[in-house]
């Protein structure tokens, strides 16, 4: 922390403008010393934006504009200086190396955001978010990653820390009187109610992370069936485009095929399957055998059906939404469609689906709506999952009324699991593994 | 001019943040409409910057920093707001949208350079100095692109053009009177001393461009010699990497290889020939061919010897630097080295060359250190070459006591050619031809 770090914060090549951000007690000395304008950075005021030359040694490398925060009020919460400069390759590099040349340090994967955390400027949950950020690809992923980087997750667990703390604090009181066997500061039915607020809390947010997942990753669609119902001709038409291999010969798509599709600012990911049937082919049931893990990994369920073949009984949904579809409805009189009543009629050939593409945005946006703040981070997921053991625990014991200071065990396994996810407790481990993850320059 | 545009302009990907320019007499009012800070930016001073989210209609689609410029002080001239989002390409591409959605067009190729010069600040030279930045990859070309930025060119021409001006006017003048024969406004003697002048500069300027142009793309360097003394050795030598196929038989390199090389900030392009001799063999012939060719587009010819073949003599290098260099050195007793006297001695095997890369880097600085202000543009080039041929013409009609009225013509000539270069005069075809060729965002 108390060097002073360096690196390009735009994306790599070449553009119009790159930026160069340093951050760290000295950021703004030392890019004086290589920066010539009207007037110098140090004598600038914070949040300004300045005119000038890079200079050293009457070699001029660029002229740039160059930003000036102070400590608290940057995005580290270090003093920091965001030089924009022409988007030569050349002159990126060169400035960069200037900058080392000057008494910077070359700024490690995530090292601002990490700076930002052990500042205080984020919590560990907005800092990961500000990863998610960079890397969404659509407005769910945006919505999520960007309520996380607001607080959403913080805030839902720092409140219920906050309370549980309280109770935990005044059973350790107890324990400090313990030769007083009568005392009892902290309320036993009203921890009782609070473990129960806990738990319910820490339920929902462990049963949103599959949502919460689904969407940073691509909503699992897996789409399966009968041998040449029209699968792979329905998984192109979602498409746009020739991605699986169509023919009229039965078994024709034998690997699992996966391609992602953007509709209504929702990430989906497909995933093509071999058709399903008893068959003594080897390769075939090897097929099959990756249709059937494909639907329980899927959160959506296609069920491609066709008019006059019988359906394939799945017998692993229970957690997916099983969305049926009767294919080639372009073969059918509109009398027959009309009979079709607990399925959408699609012509995957004719380009027929928009009801299939409605009917996943549906689907999803339920999903979504389900509730308020979604986890999507696994380690997030993880430690939510102890901490809900944890209260599980602290509800048994005291309606076995256990002694407060097996209480307090497991509401401090609690309280520190809850701690691990917002950063409040933490290891050098933890942190390294986290932004080691992110690109330079953020 | 009258519409308000906008475009990304850093480097296109994913990065840790991005730049979003938009510029124009509206670009502050229709910025303002999606950005809530705790100032709103159309009451924020010129030059600073603020944090703030972009929002509408309740969504919001990142947390940003927004640079505030007011005319006429942006690099356009014009109003001027920068954002830096997040690097999300989704993010970057949202933004854009929803900036043309409020009321922005999207940004063609260098259309903010282009706005630069009409509003007058930057002259043609400098404009087209932008891209020439951008495209530097190396020291050379951005010393070269950056003086021409900076007016290198334009105030040399400014300068001539002015006083050339005058005399015009003068002549000119001469013209309104010509009933009386006997006025004389323009000193005929003076008029030829500023002709010589100009003549002389406008000769260096032409004579700068082949180290200007070469500097820009490289250094022509070909790599010549008798078959089998090791030419593609040592290119790979130069190069540091298996680029030719080497062998012990003769003709193994049969087309012109070309790579680039930057040593001490210059660019060099090395062309590796196929041997030089007399054969009858039509493949082979067409590789000699292709060889003499890349002689003469060198501005530096390597001549490999070897001790005990004979030399190959070029008949083709007149403007060209020739650098003997005797291969194979570390098969010669130290005593057959020294009498090696007119060559160096490398060995490309062995890795020995670096008397061949300074002799390189001596040369290329020598020429370029020759002329003050360099030409490195064709465009420039071709009209200074016409500026020069009137200018000649001129001298010529001055040396024949032409009149005035003929004078005045190669005089008019000679100022307009020198104006297109600066942009004082130019054609909306010269314009798209120039900026068509920036990347968009600048």
């Amino acid at each position: 922390m108390e060097s002073t770090i360096c690196a390009i914060s735009t994306a790599p090549g070449t553009g119009g403008i790159a930026v160069i951000r340093v951050s760290g007690q000295d950021s703004i000395r030392i890019a004086d010393t290589i920066f010539r304008g009207r007037t110098s950075l140090q004598e600038a005021k914070a949040g300004t934006v300045h005119f000038g030359r890079i200079e050293r040694e009457n070699e001029v490398l660029d002229e740039v504009l160059c930003s000036v925060f102070r400590a608290p009020h940057s995005f580290t919460g270090e003093d920091t200086i965001e030089i924009a400069c022409h988007g030569s390759l050349y002159i990126q590099q060169q400035l960069l190396r200037w900058l080392i040349d000057a008494g910077c340090r070359a700024a490690e994967p995530g090292e601002f955001t990490r700076r930002a955390f052990l500042n205080g400027k984020l919590d560990l949950t907005q800092a990961e978010a500000v990863a998610d950020l960079i890397a969404a690809q659509s407005k769910a992923e945006k919505d999520l990653a960007l309520s996380q980087l607001r607080g959403s997750v913080s805030n839902e667990l720092a409140a219920l820390r906050e309370r549980l703390l309280h109770f935990t604090s005044l059973i350790e009181l107890e324990l400090d009187f313990a030769d007083h066997e009568e005392l009892e500061f902290a309320d036993r039915s009203e921890l009782t109610a609070l473990a129960e607020e806990i738990e319910t809390k820490l339920s929902n947010l462990i049963a949103s992370f599959r949502t919460g997942n689904a969407i940073r990753n691509g909503i699992p669609v897996a789409i399966v069936g009968a041998p040449n119902v029209g699968k792979s001709t329905l998984l192109n038409a979602l498409l746009g485009e020739q991605r699986a291999i169509v023919s009229d010969i039965q078994g024709t798509t034998r690997d699992t095929i996966e391609d992602t599709l953007i509709l209504d600012g929702i990430t989906f990911r497909l995933i093509d399957t071999a058709g399903l049937r008893e068959t003594d082919d080897m390769l075939e049931n090897m097929g099959i055998e990756r249709s059937r893990q494909a639907v329980e990994r899927a959160q959506i369920v296609i069920s491609v059906l066709e008019r006059g073949i019988p359906e394939v009984i799945l017998d692993n949904t229970a957690g997916q939404t099983v969305i049926k579809v009767y294919n080639k409805a372009d073969l059918l009189t509109p009398d027959e469609r009309k009979k079709i009543t607990e399925g959408l009629c699609v012509s995957a050939k004719m380009g027929e689906i928009e009801l299939l593409k409605n009917a996943l945005v549906q689907v999803a946006k339920e999903s979504m709506n389900s509730s308020a703040v979604m986890l999507s981070n696994a380690r997030h997921y993880e430690a939510i999952k102890r901490a809900h053991e944890a209260i599980v625990r602290v509800q048994e014991g005291l309606a076995e009324n256990l002694s407060g200071e097996l209480l307090s065990l497991d509401l401090q396994d609690c309280l520190s699991a809850l701690g691990e996810v917002t950063g409040q407790i933490t290891n050098q481990e933890v942190l390294q593994n986290i932004f080691s993850k992110f690109c330079i320059g953020k």
